[in-house]
């Protein structure tokens, strides 16, 4: 699948209107970037971007990797995902690097590097299992 | 601080319409019980309360249970969380029930066990990390 | 399984000498007691038991109360392991307690708190994920 | 400090028998490389390297890291370890590769990767945190 198609593929399943705010960049092999566009919705106090928008950029961006190599399962879940809050995020967009670090048949982990739009140190890192059902179609 | 005026500091720090959703239901010496009233814009494909809600949830009954202790420091930041999703929510509210492990200078631990109401068999489990200023003025 | 034919199982698999160390101490509906017995080779500078002395510990209790639900299975296998240490035992046995909190077809999940014999302060808490393989013979 | 002083500093600290197996092969700026050397004690059932020697690797490679940069700092501690493991180990040499992702003043947080030796699929991932006294001399 396609960054556009993986984008819409997400939309169509989760119309909550903060999804809205996430931009698949990127795809490849066992990799997604996807982009947490800049919102004052997601400020916490101190103007940050607040811990659960960067759980949730976290949550989508492994979601999009792994669809990205098996398809359209919506049925796969989360069932595990540490985070690390490492700097006060910028006042800009914030970009997600999911890498895949294992694709089994029945588990599939990754670890997600956040970071502010032109600054190279991380604001965020974590790592995320998703577990695939047995059954893949969609 | 009481229950009630820990959901006022909540509200006036956080005024993100989401966190309205939250309700400081009790606190006590090391434990704080949080309610997310069940709303369909928690919900994910499935009709399940999104990770994302459970995630906020786990966040803020921490923050409340640190806060019931050390008082209003609205400066205390998450520094790491990690959450297994344990089974499929029903269609209700989920009780979070904190249980501060330790309360040091300088790191807060504490654990979030979250039930949909009326099934005792727990929805997902966390450990937070929170850092505490040592300016403690809020 | 009782809690000796536990330890027999444990000490028959691992026969590595440092598991001489621990002793099931109890088994029930999902949950496991597993005590470390005191010994200087489990220390690190200052005295304290070793972290990774905590780790062991963690794991083998989380094994030993899954064992006592399904039985022998030796080959499940930790799938993830998250520990915060919470402050420095004493020079004492630890004690560690494992709730199940989700015993599933494929995945188990348990929380595990250790303490300081005598001291009721928590000294470390993790959670712990284990893989059950589809065919469960040993 | 160099490789060969921090493995010196390890073996001074830590007398046990079980860190003769690390060897520190390389350091660099926020980046630590330290070989568990392949020892039938490490194994488990299945002749596969046990989890808890991967945890000891994960936490002395970040320990490495850590005094690489701020100097032998003896009382810094674990916090918090989250640890995935990915695949079962070929029986050879894990090499373990720390990246700093944070050096504060308080907390530093690390990414450990661990491989077999000549195999470029990770066996396991983790991330750290250490807690770093006030006062930083040995």
């Amino acid at each position: 699948m396609s960054a556009e198609e993986l984008e819409q593929f997400l939309y169509s399943h989760f119309p909550d209107s903060a999804h809205r705010a996430f931009k698949v960049e990127r795809v490849d092999d066992m990799f997604a970037r996807v982009r947490l566009t800049f919102d004052k919705r997601h400020l916490r106090p101190g103007g940050t971007i607040s811990g659960p928008s960067l759980m949730m950029l976290t949550d989508t961006t492994m979601y999009i990797a792994l669809l990205a190599m098996i398809g359209p399962v919506a049925l796969a879940v989360t069932t595990n995902l540490n985070i690390n809050f490492l700097r006060k995020p910028e006042q800009a967009d914030v970009i997600a690097d999911c890498k895949l670090l294992k694709l089994g048949k029945r588990l599939a982990v990754g670890e997600v590097t956040m970071y502010s739009e032109g600054d190279p140190d991380a604001v965020a890192h974590a790592t995320v299992t998703y577990s695939i059902p047995p059954d893949r179609s969609a």
